[in-house]
Parts: C-alpha cells; structure tokens; sequence
C-alpha cells in the first residue's frame, strides 16, 4: 500500500513571507494527517518551507528536482529525485501527487497548475488572486478549488481522497 | 547557420473554426518569411492547421510529439520528433523556437505560456481572452505582447528577431 | 539529511528466479543497512524483488515508474514517482541513486548501465556474464565494480559511501 | 508525407579521427539518399562529422540538444531542438529515428543502442568492436547489424525501409 503523496506547489526566490508560512503550516498538517508533502526540492521559498513545516511534524518529504546532483536542495528534503530535466520535472510533480495545493503564484507555479488541470488532478489554490483564479477556472472548474487557510486546504484533500 | 523556428500553440481537439484559421494563416505567413513552424505535432487543432497553412507556403514544419511512435501525428508535419514523454514535452517546444505564438488557450497551451515566460522565451498571444490576459500580464510584461491578427503576431516577430 | 538511495536495477518480465531472488536478497540488505531502495517501480522482476525484499525488513521504497498513472506499479512500493516518461526515467533512476547495482542485463538494464558510466555513478555488477563485464569494462573502468553475492555488493557499497 | 529521418549516434569529444571520417560520409551518402539525418546535435565528433557531411551533399539536419539554448551546437545543425534534459534525451533521438547507426561506441552511444534494442527500433552497428559486438548480440539480434563500411550502411538502411 503506496503512501499518499501530497503535491506543494509555489514560488521560490520570489516567495513572500506570508506563502512561506502558509506553505510550511501547510507541510506541517499534510505530515500530521500522515502524508507525504512533494514538492519541487529546492531550498527556496514554498519548496523549502512545505519540507521544513513537514519535517516539524516528523513527516516524509519527497523534493523532484529540476538538477542532475545535488546542489541546491533543500536540507528538508528527505528523499531527493534528481531528474536533470529542468521545468519539465514540473510534470512529475503533478503525475505524481494525489492532490496538489498551489501556494501563491509565479510562472513555474502556473505551468503545474496548468499540467494539472489538463491530466485532470485535483488542484486547490490556496489564497488565489483574482486574476489567477479567474483565470484558472476559465480553463475549466473541474477539480478545482480555491481555499483561504492552509487548514481548510487539509479538508479539502480529506474531501477528495474519500471520493477517490 | 541554423533555421529560425517559431512555436506556434495552441489548442488540439477543443480548438474553434476561428483559431483553426487563424492558425493556418499564421503558418502560411510564418512559411513566406522564411522561418520553419514548430507545433506539438498532433492531427488536430492549431497544431495541425498552422503545419498546414506552412505547408500551403513550402515551408518546413516541425512536429514534437508527445507519443513515442507514430499514431496521431499531423500529415502537415515534415519532421515528426518523438519525445514518449507527455506533457514534458510542453518544455522542448518552448526551449526551441526563437518566439512562440499562442493562438487560443486551453490547459496545454497554459502550461506552454507559463514555461515561456519562466525562461524568459518571447511569447505573443494571438486574441487573447480577457482572464489569459490578465493573468499572464500579472505574471510578468518582459517578453509578453498581445496582438490582434496573425499578420501583427509577424510584425512583432521581425522586431523581436531583430533586437535579438 | 536526506537518506541515502541505492538504486536496484535488473530485467523485468524476462528476469530469471535467480535474478528474483537476488534482487529480494539486496533489497532486503539493503534496508537492513538503513538505506532506501529505489528502482524502476513496476510489478515485474528485479523491480519488484528488490522492493519485496525491503519491505520485508521494514525500509523504504521509491520506484521511479515510466507511467503516467498506477496501472502495473509493484505493491511494494511505498512511494511511487510517476514520470509519464517512458524509458527516459532510467536516467532519473540512475540520477537519484548514490550507488547503483544491475543485478542481471536486458536492454533496458544496459541503457542504465551505461548512463551510469557516462555520469560517474558508482555501479555494481551483480553476478555479471562474461559479455557483460566485458563490454562494460571496455567502457571505463571507473567507478564499476563486479560482484558475486548481494552481500559483497552491500559491502562495496558501503566501501563507495565511506570515501565519498 | 513526413521525412525519413535516419539517426547517427556516437562519440562526442572522445571520437577518433577514423569515427569521425566514418560518420561525415555516413552524413553524406544520407543526404544523397535524400534521408534526413538526425543526431545529439553537439559540435563535437559524431555528431559534428554526420551533420557536416550531410550539410555538404546538401542535405537536412536535426540536432537533439541536451542543453536548453544554444551554447555548443554543431554549426552544421539545421534544426536545432533544444530539450534541456541532458542525457534524457537520447531517448528521443532513438524514438525519433527510423533506422540507428552507431558509429563507434562509448557510454553515452552505449545507452542508445541499448534504448534502441529496448523499444525495437532497427540499429546498425559501424565496425563494431569485438567487446561490442558480443554484448549487443547478447541482448538480442532482432533488428540489429553489423557493418563495415558507411556504404553498407546505407545498403542496409535502404533494405530496411524496404521491408518496413
């Protein structure tokens, strides 16, 4: 029985305060209701921080990263996969997690939330800006959800993962 | 010297009878100026009608697949590039041409957008819809223009070829 | 600190119970040493022994799958990375490993094999034939090392760990 | 009616002075079949030599680029297609060619012969070493063959598409 692999998609450099917190109370509760967080890997901004907060919680992360070795990875990372394959590690983000919360917005975080979109993968946006949600649900509204709280996010994924 | 390709994106199945002709147009004008189009190379939608219109003008079309053989490749398509890697390949047609034109928008073609502007690719969005405007604009202006009719997406081509 | 990923490579559907059983016995070993299994993820084969085998003395496995989705994922596998890639994973599973070791040859096996060699991935040749080690050998001798038991290729791993 | 593409693969830096001649006139009596020749598109030996031959009977060529923009592409690359995948993309250099000659060996040539055995796609190895020979025949002699010279190459090639 395969764990349960939680996508934590967002900005890196350009993470702002608020998205590296929500992300890692984000990696805490995903860790504390016993998944695994996936994410990006790098040791920057919402990567970093959904590890960081799972890591607190004595949970397992996952880091897909776009290097061939080691070197920027975060030290929260307990699992890295090194692809060697740049953006397009992007899509194994998204194939690979059951549910994946968008945390902020940038143009990586688009092209996952697209990716997932068009595979059909439950995508919850957490604290959209109207412009991304706009757009988004423009693209279609199937599994897809906007929350406010990264806790009303975990009952989102419960949501889903009971339907599943 | 290399050949200058330009990506153009765009919807496959859920394209409209509009966006098929605009698509046909921009590859029949891409062709006359001597450039090779660049599509995801599928049968269908923009990526078959601007191989199409290309191949109206003689000029040179590049396909690159998502299959690993072919099965749905675009009869329009002089070289067929097997990828069998998905919606990875999203990645390839943006590192690959010199400016991308998106003619439509949709999940994919999202996703392609997004990629463009991550690394910095000249990316033109033919008539885009209000949300695919103002969503990509909030993302970030440089390299990101908007035009109206294709023969205004190959003006800006030769000035975007020229200041490069 | 991340863990330290050991990849298992070896055929699939065309391996032999030799194979089978040296592959449980590794995996086994393997996680014994506190290590992480990884391998090619399917229900077939060195894949799917090498996890049983870590399963079996409670470690953890990765399996690197070329799918986009479950469908022929080993049920030993706690964490499946679902690629969408096809063959391209073998450079992912080659990539995200410390050490690697083949334990018998296919095609599949030798693209591994080989884009070991050409990264300097340390690789270890369990129980190789004579074209095998020949062939490989005549590539570098670098960082490739033959063994005859599982247990020698747990002590040459740990031989490989200590001076890196 | 999409282009026949045939690929030649084989030593980059590492190539030899008669590789190197072997696979300009492979390029060349390629072209002149009026096939388009495919290879990993790096101004360095095989693939260098194949494409500059190619180029001088006139012919078309493909580079499959490891890299994400040009940096060291052949100049004797039409059709550059940047995947920045590194050695991932050797796959699609097997999937995207008809037929495969292998023009010397060494471990990134290695992993596509192996890809090409792997996924059945015919692949013709050029003088051969004995190292080489043995261990491919190993893996299977199914659309595999040796031979001497870039004509019988050709010769070969041609029987092939024939049959195909």
């Amino acid at each position: 029985m395969s764990h349960i692999l939680i996508g934590v998609m967002g900005p890196g450099d350009a993470a702002t305060a608020e998205q590296y917190q929500d992300a890692y109370n984000l990696g805490f509760q995903v860790a504390q209701a016993e998944w695994v967080v996936l994410t990006g890997g790098r040791n920057v901004g919402v990567m970093d921080a959904a590890c960081r907060g799972a890591k607190a919680a004595q949970g397992l992360t996952i880091g897909i990263l776009p290097d061939s070795e080691e070197r920027r990875t975060s030290p929260y990372v307990d699992i890295p996969i090194y692809t060697g394959m740049g953006h397009a590690r992007n899509v194994i983000n998204i194939l690979s997690s059951r549910v994946v919360v968008a945390c902020g917005m940038g143009a990586g975080t688009a092209s996952e939330v697209a990716i997932a979109l068009k595979t059909g993968k439950p995508i919850i946006l957490l604290k959209p800006d109207a412009e991304s949600e706009a757009f988004f649900y423009s693209l279609g509204t199937e599994h897809l959800y906007s929350v406010h709280q990264p806790e009303e996010a975990i009952g989102r994924i419960r949501e889903i993962l009971e339907i599943a």
